[in-house]
């Protein structure tokens, strides 16, 4: 808690009135008091930035309308901004992303890292001024539970992974919608060429990375649009084969109608099986072979020394926002240079998931041929 | 239950003391008293054989160690059994179908049909004598919620069906395990080519067409065999497409740690969804657009009119074995000409169980190429 | 298995056509194929009796309008029923289960033992005539789960218990309804002076003695009719006090909406926890202090030595009628003088569940005063 | 969020160092980003209090080790403090919350009102300065899902309420433990005459009051205290029985192993039945008669209009932090004068808490006679 006396400067881009990320972003960034929002280029609309960032109390001059600006102004500023959280559609990643990192300003930014896997290769090549650091907001790396099951699988609790099963379902899709958030979504121009395999997709992906820090080989993919006009993919569904011989299912859907945001990861092993969903976030089915079905529980009694990133004590439910701004205090954690959790997605993480995005289009494209990924990156490692 | 004054006389080959599936058939045709097992040839052994059936009480000249022997004097008692249940190992099913068949005895066989496509197509060409019918126990079609869910999807209640997810996962083969049961179902000369895929792959494929009625196009495989020595596949996974455009994906697996027998199934179609799972076989979930999940429940109110298959009222759980007996009533309902259910599963599920493990087999072996399954014949009605 | 090959001879009284009990008592005869049903007086209306008896298949001279008449013929054949299962309306068990147990015939009853508490302390002054023994169908004990707990409960694995919490919810009986279940559940000519209190406190009571072996010494009860026009309670809650200390709260509701047969039961001691729920029969909870929660299993890995009454193996769901008829199979290896669960209620429980009854009602009655119970006998031990 | 660009000025008293309910006010008061925490009284110890204070950022003279001072240097100051969190044991609330109303400050305080039913009704006497306003942290009514509840009760979705069934289960005082948080909620001197009854059984007691708006009319109870040495209770039950003529129970225990923090309601009326866990917080179960079972999920579809106090889509877990934030942001909103939802716990909630307190170890004390509650005050409307 010794970080809250000097909460660290932060400037947004993106996130303005009616956006849904940028709201969680704040929500996450405030909850332990590490960071004080201060500026933002929160809209390219004039009148819609300063209306937002007047809400949201920023001096005037501190409201922007252009992130270029935003970035020089706030690295010249004594005061200035140490960080920025990009929360803009897809299309708007890298260029402020780029900005900021050559301004020498820290940078959270949500996923995926790009459109393209051009851009993402671009960025990666990137050198920050003054070390600067970049944090990707693969979120559900942030449950205690996800963070258990890793360290579990670490240990060697299930022994060697033959299987794993991921999946990502939606249903908010499943109709012809127009809405703020489906309208960016569901268009190419913005979102990139993946649609529920860029979206929801690249989650379930890095999620079965963080778990299992198993290397996929190669992918068959079948990308899916079943609403009648909808230019981008609503459903994916592929095979996986890791090195190492373990094999894999992952399963995005966006028209699974009564499935909410029901991301799920399962994995076995030869010592024992591990089960997470976040329908029930605060609990991990862990079984041994040949012994009775474990629920562990958030902050509970648990197989391995671990220290439990939480707020409030077993039964007391944290959620997804909780598990958000886990990433936000590490973060800080690695900024201040404390010991801490340092394990968080970053920039080889966001390349790795373009990597995945255009593999898994072009298996599709190809009949569901077995497609290399080539991963080459260190994951999860800060930028 | 105007059957009962008069049990329909069974006799059974195979499930001598110590097996399994035949214990279950002998239950099911107890339950509810429609059937009286009075003949068998319950093992080539004669000693088991004799024992065997002492223990259940067959007159001395009713225990046969000989199958052929066996329909050919039951056929000519006047007292002979109506109806055979033929309960042997995947690569003992041919031949005695066939002998009872050709002896006009009715047959109620196990699954998979035989250990070969070959046999499979030979047993669908044969004609039976006197109108002998036939009955495949895929028992998870018996139950109730099952039911229900295939009338709700005729009666188009989720719409047209675009993604069907099933699987069944076992961990009792997770290691090298030496039993009765193991030993044949890991024994390429007595359980066939296929392990997993044949053994509960089928199971959850027959599900997958009992409920949706989708005529699967192709399917695209991947069989492993995970446990160092084994000769057949512990691990099946697969995507599948269908006619009409609907996706799918199927699981089978015998090494995933803390699974028992989890069957389940999830069907989203452009109006609603289903999901069932065999944990909590008496609830069936249903989702309509926009509208609150639905948990319903065996034997309590359901959105279509629906004659339940039950025996005890909602609340008292029905299980397994109730479900296999569904079957067994079905099938007597069948031979006296009664009303009743008749979509069970026949000679031509059969078939397309083989063609299904046979296709998975090619599909794997190459690479995991897309293969056709050209099913042609009519399902679900008994032979 | 060995006593298959001689079916013990069953009668019945009560029964017939659309009864609920009496199906299902037939189905737990029938499973294990230990009892053959031959002779009944199923209804005191003869046209009824001899419908119920021809679709049995009885012989024409064992179809009964009397069951005193039966008694006394069955007991003078050869070739006479050796057990009889009375499963008529609760206040006609008196009778019937004097006159076989006069006429050395076993008798399996169902519960409430008895209409009223004189009945049932009469019942147990009786000497039957040839050792014959008697069954009381609390069947829930029946359940594998339930008869573990208890084995652990007595092998201390939780410890000295301190509370206990019971609860059996239904909701058939929220509004006024009129069938003929109904109709004699509510009346207290046929059902005696309990309500819910008798027709499913009594189990809820069963249960939670069966598991927990307390000896209750007083209750303070509640008992309402909450139905316009009800002459017998549809709701009965009450505190315990058990000698030694512990404390206990017991919940039966007949309009508790959305509820089925909602059984459900929770111990804590000292060192660990159980929590069961008929929902969920096949799984029992267990939490040791400080360890994880354990879902132990139907037939999995458990922490004592313990053998499964069952006839599947875990993951297909066994449950009511399989509970049910664990109690007919132990019946029938006490008869047989076998090994095996005899661990059944017996008369002294019957006895005991009507001093229940009443003492609910009289706490009731006088504001909830709490009232002695006195229970005596030695319960859970066949006659 | 139009409150945001000028937080409100927070202080706190209570909630140093290790403090628990401290650390989850200060995140409720930072989640949505009204609320600025400037000055605190965290501790009566001078180090503790500084190092605690500089922690959190505070002014050094905004750092206080008297709560009387605090009052009343910050009611002069220009920036003074708005609102004032009251964050103490139990029996350190009196004083505070007297000197910051009487100061004019707005007082959030933690549940129970105070340790005695003198001191509450003193409080509720007092003549707050300049309006202030009085908060109760009965923090469970923030819970989405509970206030549908409400909502759907009130519009009369499940008719007349005939039970209500409410229970709060721990177990983390099943051993006799000593730690910052066990000592003081166990010592009759700071926690007041109730132990589980007062810390736990009183947030069950509100939950049941703020959902079903029932007048409990008399109660009568259990208290036992299971740990050897223990001075206050540790498990307590009770009937209830309420105007109108519905009846309940209520139970809290801190000995139920197994349980970390198990609140549930369950509610039955005459039309429908509600039930409610926080193990599944964003879930409540609603069942209309002859209906099937409904899920409402959280930003789900509702039976009524429901204006949904979340933050997160349906599918994104949001938990108890979020629920506490609920009551620190309608708090805001009535400080405001905007519109919101403004149902929220006041003083009289806080008079009643104690009343039921009293009530219940009278009860207990008594040999469980019935006591009346005799509760006057209108509930949840801010003082």
């Amino acid at each position: 808690m010794s970080v809250i006396n000097q909460p660290i400067r932060l400037g947004m881009v993106g996130g303005g009135q009616g956006a849904f990320i940028g709201a969680v972003h704040r929500i996450a960034s405030r909850m332990d008091g590490q960071y004080q929002l201060v500026a933002g280029a929160l809209s390219s609309n004039p009148d819609r930035a300063r209306a937002s960032g007047e809400e949201l109390g920023f001096e005037p001059d501190r409201i922007y309308t252009d992130f270029n600006e935003m970035a020089e102004q706030e690295a010249n500023r004594p005061d200035g901004i140490e960080v920025v959280a990009i929360v803009t559609p897809n299309h708007m990643h890298f260029a402020p992303v780029k900005a900021f990192l050559e301004a020498g300003i820290h940078v959270i930014c949500d996923k995926p890292l790009t459109a393209t896997l051009e851009e993402a290769q671009a960025l990666a090549q990137i050198k920050p001024v003054n070390n600067a650091r970049f944090l990707l907001t693969h979120n559900y790396t942030g449950y205690p539970m996800i963070r258990l099951a890793r360290e579990m699988v670490a240990a060697g609790k299930i022994g060697k992974i033959r299987l794993v099963q991921v999946e990502y379902l939606q249903d908010w899709l499943a109709e012809d919608v127009s809405n703020k958030q489906a309208d960016w979504r569901t268009d190419p121009a913005r979102s990139g060429a993946g649609g529920a395999i860029g979206d929801i997709g690249t989650h379930a992906y890095n999620l079965l990375r963080f778990v299992t820090d198993l290397i996929p080989a190669q992918i068959s993919a079948e990308l899916d649009n079943f609403v009648p006009g909808r230019k981008l993919d609503d459903n994916a569904q592929m095979m996986l084969r890791f090195e190492g011989g373990a094999k894999g299912m992952l399963w995005a859907s966006q028209v699974a109608t009564g499935c909410e945001n029901d991301l799920s990861i399962r994995i076995y092993g030869d010592k024992g099986g591990l089960e997470w969903s976040q329908k029930d976030c605060n609990s991990l089915w862990f079984t041994e072979l040949d012994q009775p079905r474990q629920q562990l529980r958030r902050g509970g009694p648990a197989p391995i020394d671990f220290e439990w990133p939480i707020r409030v004590p077993p039964g007391h439910p944290e959620g997804y926002l909780e598990a958000f701004a886990n990433l936000y205090q590490d973060f800080a954690r690695i900024l201040y240079g404390e010991q801490g959790y340092t394990v968080v997605p970053g920039m080889s993480d966001g390349l790795e998931g373009l990597i995945f995005i255009q593999a898994a289009i072009r298996s599709s494209q190809n009949n569901g041929i077995w497609q290399d990924l080539n991963i080459l990156e260190e994951p999860f490692t800060s930028f």
